[in-house]
């Protein structure tokens, strides 16, 4: 897929990769987005045809993605390359038709990291500066000030400094907090402490009055936030995540909540979605949950980077977001 | 009061004034917060005398005020200085017992505009991101996404471009939003649109989709506020206050809550504080309200800010801080 050889090869025209004329497949979960995928890379890239997933929708030679209908790589036996509508890939790895060598590439950032910081922002404000105290006060009729904290005197661990990560990192040191992070490997980023797999979880976790899950649910972070590691958190610390459900046990999670080990929680991604009707999430006084809106595609900018990379691998050029399977993400 | 004669002159050690041993005058409207200034000072000033406001006190060099009982300054009529135990100052400005002559500083930034900002960038992400129409949701046991909006598209107006003004501006600049500011003369900051009175209100109002007031009170700005100001916000515009009341007729902003000409408002001040029991804002279900405690006065950094000043008059040297009369600020 990469290195110039092959491009110039492509560049000939017998080959359906031409960056001329290239074939894409839409196959995304909801089809309201349909439309708007297909006219923004058709405006990125005019000679391309653009084409929705169906039974009988002839062989592509790029596929956009988003949890598509089973037998989607059954009925796309020539794809050069995929690209997830997303940042998160897990869903996509864990299909067992993925062709084993087909390169995947996740959208970075494409807007999604404004959004989560954004996220992360608001609910870590709230938690700090008891803005719900007010609120009941106000619904209360009570006029009363409680002390004030300051925010470089409470501590956020950002689990995963990956493009969303280090957002929502900046965000709240720009906000005034002490803001720590974790990442799989080594990282340097200013104003921040940074951890990584050398240290452990526990350091990390000691201290932190506010988790944000922030990291790519791999065979290595799923179910890592279990009882042990929640109870690592100090007494009365909050959780947010904004990764994916499965990082976190969820019965263990509510357990802490029961208990007041934990203080509360955001929660904008479950183990199961749409969170079903039953669960305890729903009605948890320490619970506020979204429906998995805090980093929501938009759709202009990552058909723009979806392009790019089309064009890039037209021309033989290796482009960015490349997904190793190996690490998973 | 400045020059470096009158601080030779001082520094003899003759007169009260001497940076040697201040006597000092709290005035305070809680007489909670006095014994922390108290500690404060004396652990910046170890050989200041700090009192406590009282009848029989003795004629201090120094007062920090906050809203002092009535007859203050005819208790104290040996002052060289007063310091606002805060950013605002027409409290005082409006007390007609002040000594026309007497300098007045206040405190600049003091940990104020961090908390400001945070106030307000929690009540602007809330707005703009409407995590109001997901909470409603989670009581309501509905999991629905809705449309996202950027920030960019999103223009936040910041009348007054002071301390506080300005770590709001860059605050929501940093979260990705379109910053204006608006302040009495040209200021020039780094992707903020920075109006003035040269321009006048009107083009600042059009088009902001959040009015954030963080201007000083004066005769310019008492009432600025009105229904034909108000009207000139775009429909469904969000107000923030953090403020003064009385820069806003209250009557005007009801009336546009009530008409949905501006969609909300979050208010930490008002005409009337405490806020009395029977005003609708208590209950309008467009009113976000919190009891003047958006930015409180951190006294560890104040007492530092004063004491330093105490020292540097005490030198004959001029702080900064100092009001001026004549613009009210």
């Amino acid at each position: 897929m990469t290195g110039l050889s092959s491009g110039a090869e492509r560049g000939r025209g017998a080959s359906p990769l031409s960056g001329a004329s290239p074939t894409i497949v839409l196959g995304l979960q909801s089809a309201d987005a349909a439309p708007e995928w297909a006219q923004a890379l058709g405006e990125a890239l005019p000679h391309a045809r653009v084409l929705t997933d169906s039974a009988d929708a002839p062989a592509a030679d790029y596929a956009v993605l988003w949890r598509p209908q089973p037998g989607f790589f059954a009925r796309q036996p020539r794809l050069a390359a995929v690209f997830a509508a997303g940042a998160g890939v897990d869903w996509l790895l864990n299909d067992p038709t993925l062709p084993a060598a087909l390169p995947v590439y996740r959208i970075e950032d494409g807007g999604m990291a404004e959004q989560m910081a954004a996220y992360c922002a608001h609910e870590v404000l709230r938690f700090h500066y008891r803005y719900d105290r007010y609120e009941a006060q106000q619904r209360a009729g009570v006029w009363q000030e409680w002390p004030y904290a300051s925010p470089a005197s409470s501590t956020v661990g950002v689990f995963g400094l990956g493009k969303m990560g280090e957002a929502i990192a900046r965000a709240l040191t720009a906000l005034g907090f002490a803001v720590r992070g974790y990442s799989r490997s080594p990282r340097a980023l200013a104003g921040i402490e940074c951890f990584d797999d050398s240290h452990g979880l526990e350091p990390f976790l000691a201290g932190a009055q506010v988790l944000v899950l922030a990291a790519p649910l791999t065979p290595a972070t799923r179910h890592l936030f279990d009882a042990t590691h929640l109870a690592r958190l100090p007494r009365g610390a909050f959780l947010i995540n904004v990764a994916r459900g499965d990082l976190v046990v969820e019965e263990a999670l509510l357990a802490a909540l029961d208990s007041g080990a934990i203080a509360g929680a955001a929660l904008d991604v479950f183990r199961t979605e749409p969170l079903p009707c039953e669960h305890r999430f729903w009605t948890h006084s320490q619970v506020r949950l979204t429906p998995h809106v805090a980093a929501m595609t938009v759709v202009s900018e990552s058909a723009c980077q979806v392009a790019r990379r089309i064009t890039q691998l037209g021309q033989g050029e290796a482009p960015s977001g490349l997904v190793d399977r190996r690490r998973a993400y």
